[in-house]
């Protein structure tokens, strides 16, 4: 619905949800069925169906889940933290109300965390320990990592957080919060199996990850497009490893009544620079730097703890082995329906930053 | 309209808002004017009236108040949710919008803090100062005093705040965050010039507070109920104080792009049972205990910094200076009027505190 509000569409055919589910079934013996509802404006549904369904996990995803589009308007903005956190609320409520014992893994992000905030310590996973003075002497805290959002979208993951703890708490619902980085690549070992079970691939200026945005770019022989001086450091997972983490954290849940269990789902860190460099090598494309729309500082350090998922066994997928297939795969097969007016990000996140 | 719902009524006689804004306006220079908007749902005309009134500040109250309602249902826990995330969100998404520098005076909570978290440190004025380990030594930083709500409403404060902040840092609102305790006392200096002016004195089990319950059952011989051993420490902060703070936070708003100014809007604090032992001595009351229905610790300690509000001007009316004419001229002046049904609490935090 908000693709085609904003007039953009996936590089990447995506096929009705329904066609998509059917294809699976068909090739599958993993049998899956759909169900759309909405989280946030439909609460007796959502009850009814968790009810009759009785889950041991809910993946929770159902949010507005783009930071520049959270960023376009006062319509968007207002939309994005009504949807996102009524969504995360109702399906708490509703657990607690049917005293269903379900693990919720939530899809957050690592923009909670804002970037350099703890100088070149390492950003932790989710719990920071810290020290205060009192007059009995200095304590020790292990405290949720202090909320540095910098997006209205950020923002709404930073609320249900606050959410997910406090219903953890009162009422021992088990929680895994994944604060995943920019995700990247189309295809998992599932999708692979049939063209029509492709992923997205977002590369407009909204929705669009930077990656996916230099990949179209220098497809379609457009520079690269650095917001800055491109010193941001980001940090980067592959889809594949995306869904090999909810299921490794499906497979480990907390027990009832622990603190929610916050896994950093990155793999690797990268300048923004850097990453255009890299596509530039590979394609040779041209880089252009722009004036960045975002209140953000224009170069970060970013150093990411990520052990726990690499504990339990991830694997992962590195953008030096697998860009290289998404370039020829999938940014040049598909170039042809590639919009070239939507490949600049419009949304400012502030009025004075319109110049 | 939730007093309908539960059946329950201030026990002072509340005219209808219109009839006291027409009382104060026939009694004062000082002429004020009302309309009524659901911040929370309608949005264009809150941001309407706001580009026509253009304020210099606004204090912002509109929110659902109680702890123990926000407990008692799934619905009533949405409802708390939806509408004060809701309503706080579109007023900083219209002042942004409207480019309005007005100063926002939000109503927070000291229950924002939880109890007991900080071991024998005072609670600071929102902002705790806080030590880590980083590999390059030791560094120092201020946060946010970490989030731990003991009800639902007492969680969208703490959204409240990370909002607050958000729009601070992104869009240098104006903001100051009063984080009150809990209120006693019924007349202000202003409202005891009419008896049509006086304001609300709530002493029914979900929107009473435990003050107002035990001078309500002191009055009608009922035995003053305290939940658990009563060790519980609260702070408090008479009305006409209250007042007197929002007065000194508009003539003292923090500068543009600064971070939320947090006041701890307390005088004194008190442990329940020593508050019951008080009303006793001035009633002759007897006291019992019962199980207490919220998820807490029976005994906490809780110092808190107060010092800003002081160091402005405040003169604080204390329980041991006020608390005989809240007797003498309220609860026993009204007694008549109480709905003795409605004087133990009954909103539960969990379901197996049922029994």
């Amino acid at each position: 619905m908000i693709d085609v509000k904003l007039g953009v569409e996936s590089l990447t055919p995506i096929r009705p949800i329904e066609e998509r589910i059917d294809v699976w079934n068909s090739i599958s013996d993993n049998q899956v069925a759909f169900k759309s509802i909405d989280v946030a404006e439909d609460y007796d549904l959502l009850r009814s169906t968790l009810q009759e369904f009785a889950p041991d996990a809910v993946v929770h995803f159902a949010e507005q889940r783009a930071a520049p589009y959270s960023m376009k308007s006062p319509s968007t903005k207002r939309y994005t933290v009504d949807n996102n956190v009524r969504g995360t609320h109702n399906l708490l409520v509703a657990l607690v109300d049917l005293g269903l014992d379900a693990h919720v893994i939530h899809l957050g992000t690592m923009g909670v965390y804002g970037y350099g905030w703890s100088g070149s310590a390492p950003i932790p996973e989710g719990y920071l320990r810290v020290k205060l003075d009192t007059p009995d002497g200095e304590i020790e805290r292990e405290i949720l990592h202090p909320a540095n959002p910098g997006s209205v979208y950020h923002m709404t993951k930073t609320l249900d957080q606050l959410m997910l703890a406090y219903y953890a708490k009162n009422d021992a619902v088990r929680v895994t919060d994944l604060h995943q980085g920019i995700v990247w690549g189309t295809q998992t070992e599932q999708t692979r199996r049939d063209e029509r079970l492709i992923n997205r691939f977002d590369y407009d200026g909204d929705y669009g990850t930077v990656l996916n945005r230099f990949l179209m770019q220098a497809t379609i022989g457009h520079p690269l497009t650095v917001h800055g001086s491109g010193g941001q450091t980001r940090a980067f997972i592959h889809i594949r490893d995306t869904v090999r983490c909810i299921e490794i954290a499906a497979d480990n849940p907390p027990a009832p009544g622990e603190r929610p269990q916050i896994f950093n789902q990155v793999t690797e860190t990268h300048r923004v620079r850097d990453l255009a460099k890299l596509i530039s090598d590979l394609t040779g494309a041209e880089i252009t730097n722009l004036p960045n729309p975002r209140v953000e500082a224009d170069e970060n350090e970013l150093v990411v703890t990520h052990n726990q998922f690499l504990e339990l066994g991830l694997e992962p997928t590195t953008l030096s082995l697998g860009l290289l297939e998404e370039v020829r795969d999938i940014a040049d097969k598909y170039a042809h329906r590639a919009d070239q007016s939507k490949i600049i990000a419009r949304s400012l996140w502030r009025a004075d930053k319109a110049n």
